[in-house]
């Protein structure tokens, strides 16, 4: 059996994984983030050790593994997590000396991309990548059947590749970011302003306008692809806008990295269909010499328990 | 001993590399474009044959290298090369049945990297990038020592990744390409605007515009970059400006690739210090979490025969 850990904001949650990715037993704990570090290292040992209790006693423990929403180098230091206000923790080397287990570290979308290539989008791919378009925006790469991260862990960080000019100032530093155009903070701030600023013509047309106008704060992603695949015109010029953007990521990462196949996950990849489609046609647009076909997009299979599943498998994906 | 071949658009030029990098025989033939595909592919092989008739009766041969200005595949074809006009073309399996020794093939960029690694300014790192500064914009990736070019051969090809909005077509179908911002056909033809468009004030205080308003065919990299280090007002703003782009793009390898050393070459990359310096500061306005520093920037140290020695040492490198 195998132990993985989702390290959340919210919560610390894991599981007892079988070989066929199934979560046998699982246990969680808040997070606890506003009590520092050290309290939200000591949930994280006190779920493994629930999970270590609770295997059969004829088990054995294949491997630990832990997704952390962050850059992590390849010593096992956490060097940047900004939803745990988190720089330079030495996690994996706490960990192992407290519950005397080799733990594997990951980041989220990495861990994701390892489920996906285990169970799910990427099986059997010899180079993909997963782009998790959520509240950010996240990569996971599968490059010759294993992980790969990069020296200092920023490999596949790959929400903060700029796609263009927009001054609009990323949390990583910088200004044109994938995220900055395609994650649902970024549409839904970009629904707002078309919202404010629609020409009367448009107004007329949209139900989108008349419902959010006075309740810009109830609108979300999901609602903003809602109303896109009814043809609302503003909600459609704004999935426009995004999937645009998401298609010269793409195309960026098919000149860096020369995926066979890649990945829709996160919140806003629940759009389905409609969003692959779309997305294709913005794909063919951006197509890098003709002669050279463009990588499969897909979407995702493996949702919540990803997180929990890939770190159970990190292991497997170490270079 | 060990062959290399650099096919370029003029020249085939090969040699005999000994195991310090030393070309100690070497012959060339013209390219012959014209003559189509056929006729290159001979040419090819007769410098080869040349270089084995010419090894001394003791020598073995290690290996067969071939540099190819376009995009080629795992399997050895050439899927594209604008340079040559090929598509399609079973360059190592053509080669390798005539000739009757295994033969590597590369582009020419990674050919580059291959020769930085082993003798010039990535050597020793684990995770590298070349980057070619010409008339276009090439990258050559080492990757946990190895090279990458992913299974269609389009990994590292970065002087095509988006890294703004500046609506130019690249002959790669996109717009918005580093090559189209930072590569010396990019800088000229932005310098002619300038000068063309140059503002009464600033006029008087160019040199550059003075020489060439009348001249502007005459213009090249190295003459913009000479101005700029003179701080003549319109060449250093194409500089600036071609700069800040770059630094985009390297900010881009940073989240995609990670490396440790960047390493520039290419015709641009004569301007030496001055080129560094001003990149760094650019590259610092790029920096991703502050967490974590950015990769050393260098000058590329092998020029012209790097295509050759790069070539020879291809098998060493191969995952």
């Amino acid at each position: 059996m195998r132990i993985g850990i989702d390290l959340g904001g919210t919560n610390v949650s894991g599981g007892i994984v079988n070989k066929s990715g199934n979560i046998v037993y699982s246990h969680s704990v808040p997070t606890e983030v506003d009590r520092g570090s050290q309290q939200v290292v000591n949930n994280i040992i006190t779920v493994i050790e629930e999970l270590i209790n609770k295997k059969s006693p004829s088990d054995t423990i294949e491997a630990i593994g832990i997704g952390v929403p962050g850059i992590i180098d390849s010593d096992g230091v956490v060097i940047e997590c900004v939803n745990l206000n988190w720089k330079n923790i030495h996690l994996k080397k706490i960990v192992e000396e407290t519950i005397g287990y080799t733990t594997y570290l990951a980041n989220d979308a990495t861990v994701a991309a390892l489920a996906e290539a285990e169970f799910g989008s990427l099986k059997g791919i010899d180079t993909g990548v997963l782009i998790t378009l959520g509240t950010g925006v996240g990569g996971g790469y599968i490059i010759n059947g294993k992980m790969m991260t990069g020296p200092n862990g920023l490999a596949s960080e790959i929400g903060h590749m700029v796609v263009g000019d927009n001054n609009i100032k990323c949390n990583c530093g910088r200004t044109g970011c994938l995220e900055t155009f395609t994650s649902s903070t970024a549409i839904i701030r970009r629904a707002k302003v078309e919202i404010i600023n629609a020409p009367y013509n448009l107004i007329e047309l949209s139900d989108f306008h008349k419902k959010y106008y006075k309740n810009l704060n109830d609108i979300t992603g999901e609602i903003i692809f809602k109303y896109a695949k009814e043809n609302d015109p503003i909600a459609s010029k704004v999935i426009n806008d995004m999937l645009k953007y998401l298609a010269k990521g793409i195309g960026n990462l098919i000149v860096t990295i020369d995926p066979q196949v890649i990945a829709l996950g996160g919140g806003l990849s629940r759009a389905g269909d409609y969003l692959i489609s779309h997305l294709k046609e913005k794909v063919e647009l951006e197509r890098i010499f003709k002669a050279i076909n463009p990588p499969e997009i897909v979407l995702a299979k493996l949702y919540n328990d990803a997180g929990i599943i890939g770190a159970a498998f990190i292991d497997k994906y170490v270079e």
